[in-house]
């Protein structure tokens, strides 16, 4: 094998999608193809109205994934014959109470100082989009470029895109690193199988930095962010519920309501730090009702038919590690935190051109997993 | 057969495992015996808790019943082999403010008319029992004598104890009452089968209304009262979470918490008037979490492990209908409404006299289906 993709969450599928159309002999080790973080993520492609004060370096690569979305899709679906969900219906930010009015209004301005596409909303205009929001919402963004898809479609249509284009999977973790003379080398995987390959790739998501035998300076710090997340169902007869994606943040909490094109409105996310656990709770259910009620009062009468938690990839700056790793033969695509759907078009273009130039493209060379390696940071100290 | 009881609920089951105790042959008709609202049920014995103004009669039926349970608990157990999860642990309904308080005092004032036990607590003292109750609790009354039972174990045991009597159990829809000769003769089951017995026991729940085939003045008159329920889980770092069952009214609704030994936490219910509906609501689910969560703020940490509904099976005056119908050799035993579980012991032993005798015992007289009839109206009226 040319390639060895480890962790087969979107992340993972996509590169080795992407490197298997580029003629690499490629692999990929997962006991569950399509599992992972994108089983319970909503799937906002939310470029625009999740900027965040310090992440202006990662607005350009979400922007870049963001436009790269409808080809993306498209040739996926074309690849694998999997409808995908990918709705382009805008998003709505909307607030509550004067604190979150403030800070949208801080958002808006943030967004206008980068050129970026959003519209200033009354409370009264924004029920004339969405009519079920609260009466008292006091005003909103509207931003018609950040869109959705259906992460779990998403996931679905590239395991048979890789099936397709000869990606070899083994359905068992890697549970340990191969190391060859300092070089990466493959894997070996549960059931004592080993894996050759002359390039790694760590795709883990959240359990990257828990492979055995990664060097300690190649091990990516990237943490468990537990979220949780709800499904209800839109009977035929209350659509349209919700035409676009509705988010605020109320007292201090983000709170989004996703609708799918199927009636499924996901309702998202608690944000936890609680280490592996991906239990659903009593409180998380609670918060994310009582904040999805004050925002849509309707939601009441809807079936709940799904509660689930999964793990984003922190990183110690929320951005991803992309490329080289402190070990030849090691690249690492994890870290996407909150944003891994978003990026994955970003993230099979760059991984395959690092898989073949051994370079990162311009667009992804501040997502280097080196910016955290020791030697790197007494240099930009 | 001597007898064919149509529904295999704890009211079924406990009419056939006494009626075969008495030596009648006995068959039981459901397509899943021990189903039913018993799986939703929260199991609370709660005669005292539960008294409402203007059903003493019912308070004399549901103490009779209450008393019998450890007798029974033992009897089935013994029975069976299975553990019922029988557990005298009392009971503490608590007020949340001066609204809730005052009918507090209320309910005291007539459970003391009725020589019922039940201790009037400071919020401080209440604290001291339950010490995770909020601070907020301004009283409430100690009832020492309003125990649980765990109704799926009760439901399991009953069916054990059923096939170890010789019941014949039919797992299948009845679809049609058999009447010959003006007078009840079986039923004819799903796929077409059909069972001959000389007296049928209609115990259907909240079905019992919608068999084919029963003459409009056996009709009986009950409805479906949906309930939806939560269960958490109180892991063992968590435990003492609670030692008794905890209810208060909030709002105008009842939550109530029952605390189980295998750290299970039942939380209940909703009451709706919805019809043959049983979804489970993103506003009912998030009524209980708010209502539960002002009682014990505590509860955010516990897993949320199921959200179900069920339907109980109301009566105009929310007693049972016991005994006779208006067509002989049919027998009702449904319309147990929110108090199933705590009836199933009096409900098997007046069933059993009925079908041996043919007589209703005087404690059950009240609750004969006739009131209900035209005839009855009339002179009563």
């Amino acid at each position: 094998m040319d390639v060895l993709v480890i962790g087969g969450g979107v992340i993972g599928l996509v590169t080795a999608w992407r490197a298997a159309q580029r003629g690499l002999r490629t692999a990929l080790a997962d006991p569950e193809p399509g599992g992972g973080a994108a089983q319970v993520a909503a799937g906002m492609l939310a470029a625009v109205t999740e900027l965040h004060y310090g992440e202006e370096t990662l607005l350009g690569l979400n922007l870049a994934s963001a436009n790269r979305y409808p080809r993306f899709a498209a040739e996926l679906e074309e690849a694998s014959g999997e409808d995908t969900g990918y709705r382009s219906c805008g998003t709505l930010a909307v607030a509550l109470d004067t604190d979150d009015r403030a800070h949208l209004r801080e958002l808006h301005a943030l967004q206008r100082r980068f050129g970026l596409e959003s519209e200033w909303l009354t409370g009264r205009e924004c029920r004339r989009l969405e009519p079920l929001l609260a009466p008292g919402v006091r005003g909103g963004l509207r931003v018609d470029g950040d869109h959705q898809i259906d992460p779990r479609r998403l996931a679905r249509a590239l395991v048979v895109a890789c099936e397709r284009a000869g990606v070899v999977f083994h359905r068992r973790w890697a549970e340990r690193l191969s190391v060859v003379r300092d070089r990466a080398a493959g894997a070996v995987l549960a059931g004592g199988l080993s894996v050759a390959a002359g390039q790694v790739v760590l795709a883990a998501g959240s359990l990257s930095g828990r492979l055995e035998g990664l060097p300690a300076q190649a091990v990516p710090p990237v943490r468990p962010v537990k979220g949780q997340v709800l499904r209800l169902n839109v009977p035929p007869s209350y659509a349209p519920f919700l035409s676009r994606t509705v988010r605020a943040v109320v007292r201090g909490s983000h709170v989004y309501l996703v609708p799918r094109e199927n009636g499924e409105l996901v309702v998202g996310a608690t944000s936890e730090e609680l280490g592996w656990d991906t239990t659903v709770t009593a409180g998380g259910v609670y918060r994310l009702l009582r904040d999805a009620h004050e925002l849509m009062p309707g939601i009441t009468e809807l079936p709940l038919t799904e509660t689930r938690a999964g793990l984003r990839p922190g990183s110690p700056d929320n951005a991803p590690l992309l490329g080289p790793a402190e070990l030849p033969g090691l690249l690492l695509a994890t870290g996407h935190y909150r944003n891994g759907v978003l990026l994955t078009p970003v993230t099979g273009d760059v991984m395959a051109h690092a898989l073949v130039t051994g370079e990162l493209p311009d667009e992804a060379r501040p997502f280097t997993p080196r910016r955290f390696s020791p030697a790197q940071q007494k240099v930009s100290a």
